[in-house]
């Protein structure tokens, strides 16, 4: 198929965006009518490297490489707006197979309020999808950076962690005992993951000062937050909220549940430091969004060098700390 | 060198945006003030399909990258805003050579006015940069689409054609008896093209009504004209601006110097329909504007089924037909 002629395939799948959009595929450039600032994040993900083509299949290879790109945008409390996809495509990706890619990442942006209004097609020997995503806000004192942490704030994570870790372990057959069921579950986790847009808006509105998406495990990626604050980070192990099965499935790799989750990563998940006197507001404003998501404090800023340090008994991180 | 380290020397290569960019590297995503509408391109090079990785630069392969996607917003009259940048770096490609190829993309980007506000790293087989380039307009109606050809319409070209493809023609070896300055001054058409920022934005205040950067040839770039345009195209080859030494590596290649240079792709020229009345339009602007760059009138919008027609002796494209 030329190249033309997929980009006439694709202008079939991708839904038409909103009154926002006033030139989209087909010209040299796509036109939005802008907010007040733009929010941008872009991020690629190459087979063999991020996931593999057998394991997943090609819809949930575009829905994973979009949710990883807003996912960025959730971490800073941006509003959705629009994605901009490159895919380079091997010889042997057919039609077919690149359109339920593109299907897959379609369905992601409806379903999160993002357009895909533009793209590049071009032939590699390595499948690689490229997002860049553009968030909106009318007030940049509302986005959240990684660099604003404080001492007696509290650190929390949306949702629960794991999830994902297990999910790959699930698909490299390194958990084969595992309950079917929950082995669907946390696959799903791993192929599926939901950028938390509206938490992380919520999350701004309540006041949270530093704030990441987990994409590389919540050790590195509070180092991150820790290290943009020149903050130090405490972390209880025993505190993360553990998927269903992470347990089960970090024994059977010989780890424990709270290490593996802290470690695994792609769970996308977001990790946001608050003012204790801040946490009911959270709540109240999860509530008052509807948000279903948890916000669960698992540690908490404090004086000191920056850097991570995890407490915790019995676990492999332990009085791991992690300096900076 | 790890993903870290590599992005801290890479802050230290790019320059420092302007005012309008709020947060940057080392954050979840840019956040960058916005104007009333938002141009964005995105635009993938793949060492192998797109350029070889012996036979450019590192700094070449970077520059190359940026000029093509700054040549969409050129192509729709935008002005320059900000570029993110996501490399897929083989595992050969040590840090020197990822720091050259940025550095050859900053130096466009601060001759253009482009900021490089963020990016992504990551592992790959193959060497793939995307560039996600975003301009700016305060008024929609200042930006040109491919879709306002009309009859009457004359259909010209920015500077000269054919160079690149004779800088390709040069590195591959397919004319080797051409003069070495020539030589050099073509090779560097193909490894450094100029986006035309300037000249795309003069056609657009001069009343262009449709427009196009010239990166697949002539032939197939007003195809797209004509295609979006509904719009039937005649071209005269024997017009077409000849980029100094095309003819010689046009004959080395057994082609005649206008057909080269009408399918050789890759200038990244721009070609503009203009209502003919507003051809002394162009010209003020351009000595307005200080625009040393010329534009050439090669052919003209006629009425008849939507399509492109090539006129012109001896040459292999005249009578070329290719109709949408």
């Amino acid at each position: 198929m030329r190249e033309l002629e997929l980009i006439d395939a694709l202008e079939t799948v991708l839904g038409r965006g909103g009154p926002r959009i006033v030139r989209w595929l087909g010209d040299d450039a796509a036109v939005v009518r802008a907010r007040g600032y733009a929010v941008t994040s872009i991020d690629t993900m190459v087979d063999g490297v991020h996931f593999r083509r057998g394991e997943l299949t090609p819809e949930e290879i575009g829905h994973r490489a979009l949710a990883a790109a807003v996912s960025d945008l959730a971490a800073m409390g941006a509003e959705p707006g629009e994605a901009y996809l490159s895919l380079a495509l091997p010889a042997g990706a057919g039609t077919d197979e690149t359109l339920a890619l593109v299907r897959g990442a379609q369905a992601l942006a409806a379903a999160t309020g993002m357009t895909i209004a533009g793209g590049d097609v071009t032939a590699s020997t390595t499948l690689t999808v490229t997002f860049t995503v553009v968030g909106w806000t009318d007030d940049a004192a509302q986005l959240v950076g990684r660099d604003g942490a404080v001492p007696g704030d509290v650190v929390g994570v949306t949702g629960a962690l794991g999830g994902a870790g297990a999910g790959l372990a699930v698909i490299e057959g390194r958990a084969p005992t595992l309950d079917p069921a929950v082995a669907d579950s946390v696959r799903a986790r791993y192929a599926r993951p939901q950028p938390r847009l509206d938490a992380g808006r919520a999350l701004a509105a309540a006041g949270a000062t530093a704030m990441i998406d987990i994409s590389d495990g919540l050790a590195s990626d509070a180092g991150h937050l820790a290290r943009r604050s020149r903050a130090r980070i405490e972390i209880a192990l025993d505190a993360l909220p553990l998927e269903a099965g992470v347990i089960e499935v970090a024994t059977a790799c010989g780890e424990g549940g709270a290490t593996f989750a802290a470690t695994a990563g792609e769970d996308y998940e977001l990790c946001a430091c608050v003012p204790e006197s801040g946490l009911k507001v959270v709540e109240t404003t999860f509530a008052s969004r509807s948000i279903t998501v948890g916000f669960t404090v698992v540690g908490r800023v404090v004086e000191g060098e920056p850097g991570v340090v995890f407490r915790g008994a019995n676990a492999a991180l332990a009085g791991y700390e992690h300096s900076i």
